[in-house]
């Protein structure tokens, strides 16, 4: 602490993302990246852009890539809002539709980043304990006071839930904002994009991180009511009138518009998951069903922190949080065909060579 | 407005950067880029970087782009924060440094967007009026109750304040931040970095937008004392963990490094801006003494809006104001010289064959 620090900072505590270690030869499944690349077509695109005016401001309205977006979602660009990693559009979201003194809710497991913007921004939460299977407790987000916030899929669970809740929460806060995170939503079965012309208080923040393959580009986006997004952009516009390079909005607008690759990517991470999720059933792990890009699973024979451990000193890096209720699970990040055969090859080396604590 | 917005949407007024307008035809002299592209090696770097981990995401701590800055600077990477865009630093500093009910001063001309700032984050502020001819009145910003910012050199001005003037600042705001903002100092005398270790309520902040070529990638920086930058990194990793992406982070990393390049750009826009003051004042022009890549101008017998409506009408994109004092006032960016020899035969076209107000 710091005699200049304003009370803003001091009353922060910072978010920690999954390690990012700097040994090439390690095998990351910590932070749910997609292990694919990202489209041809979008580095040809951002190649193809480099050639010039980097040297001039990128569009301030970033309208062609808003108007790609929104025919992807058959919406209109008034729909949607462009910024930098659906964690920036996260933390604009909070500024424009949460307030201090109006409790928000969200789920007591969830994305750990939403209490650290609720702090940031002085903005008190409430956060609502899971069903023992770890679905949402659709009716105990109801008549929220300030709002409401869930990732859909949850993470870490990577549990869904069915439209039929989302629609239920959305109509019991007919005056509260419900955002949904869909971060994973390409994983699952829909999302809802398609109740936005029906909820005028619904907002869906997506990400081109996963799906798309390009977490190292940092473009995430909002969906939702006009007067929603109108919002945002007057957050935006009193922040950083350029929150995009024009490198990121060439290479967005190149993933937005390669459907095939996109669908081919979706369909090889969903046929390695189900793969992985039986190979660890096999193995005698929990696993909760999952409809994103990672598994979450548990052993009741094996310490998951002691897994983990383990699989980091045989250089596979997997997710483990130390947090009440979950501290038994590990979050699996679906990589490869390949790195998930080594990833077995080590966890069976692990369980045959130590001990399990039964 | 609408019954979701916050409070905080409410109050905001948004910035409204230059127009961006889409016809390649026009010669853009309105928002003070570098008419040269950036170091080839800049292109390579992020040619390369492309070639690999889209799909994983960039560095949350950006510490080698930091030691980089840090070595250009002759300071260590605790001194050095990086943000996407000098605006995104300078608005973690207002959350950083500044409090709700402490009023800051800024110059009443000055950059707009910092009472765009003030209003978003409920800032009160107090506007010091300039000088007769545009200097700072130093003593003016003495014994601040919330901390001062100001350009230097000051922009829409162009007018660079001396390192006394900006020490005798710094010593009569003992327990308040004071925050330059040295976007354009490249194409002035000397920057305040080297009072870094006198002054720790000395906060710098620079941009790779304007000496660097790189408006179209989004990456401004802070240097001050280590507390203060760990105050900038916990709003950071409150907000957005990962604010650069892979590709910025490449090219602000070989911009940096490329001092041959970057002493021969500065050189070409200084050269050029001399001769763009002559030429003008050869013209009856009033125009301040400029350290920065524009100019800033009036003419006593000339409507600046006018000159400006019909130099757009003709191509030339410069840009006006209208604000008290200065509604008289062009600003030109300094283009190159093939730019600005377009630039006067317009302008000597207009000025031959509109009428003056005299």
């Amino acid at each position: 602490m710091n005699k200049f620090w304003s009370e803003t900072v001091q009353r922060t505590e910072p978010y920690v993302p999954g390690e990012q270690l700097d040994d090439p030869t390690i095998i990351k499944l910590n932070t749910n990246e997609n292990p694919y690349p990202p489209s041809p077509k979008v580095t040809d695109a951002i190649s193809r852009e480099l050639d010039h005016k980097l040297n001039l401001y990128p569009s301030p309205t970033t309208d062609q890539l808003r108007n790609e977006i929104a025919t992807y979602h058959n919406l209109s660009k008034d729909h949607v809002f462009v910024g930098n990693g659906s964690d920036e559009v996260l933390a604009f979201s909070f500024m424009a539709f949460f307030e201090p003194g109006k409790p928000i809710r969200f789920p007591a497991i969830s994305y750990s980043f939403y209490p650290v913007y609720a702090k940031l921004f002085n903005i008190p939460y409430e956060e609502i304990i899971l069903n023992r299977d770890f679905t949402l407790p659709v009716e105990d987000f109801f008549q929220s006071e300030g709002g409401v916030i869930f990732p859909n899929p949850n993470a870490p669970t990577s549990v869904y839930l069915e439209l039929s809740g989302v629609i239920d929460i959305l109509e019991n806060n007919p005056n509260q904002i419900v955002i949904i995170d869909e971060a994973y939503i390409d994983f699952a079965t829909e999302s809802a994009a398609s109740l936005i012309h029906t909820y005028e208080n619904l907002l869906i923040v997506q990400t081109m991180s996963k799906s798309r393959s390009l977490a190292g580009l940092r473009v995430g986006f909002a969906m939702g009511n006009p007067n929603l997004i109108e919002a945002l952009i007057r957050i935006k516009d009193s922040f950083n009138s350029y929150t995009l390079d024009r490198l990121a909005i060439a290479g967005a607008e190149a993933a937005i518009k390669d459907t095939d690759y996109f669908t081919d990517t979706i369909e090889k991470v969903i046929h390695t998951r189900e793969w992985v999720t039986a190979e660890m059933k096999q193995r005698g792990f929990h696993v909760l069903p999952s409809q994103t890009n990672f598994i979450f699973a548990c052993h009741y024979n094996w310490i998951a922190e002691d897994l983990y451990t383990n699989l980091k000193k045989d250089g596979i890096l997997v997710r483990h949080f130390k947090k009440p209720s979950i501290d038994n699970y590990l979050r699996v990040t679906i990589g490869t065909d390949e790195n998930m055969e080594d990833f077995f090859k080590k966890l069976d080396k692990i369980m045959n060579t130590t001990k399990s604590r039964n």
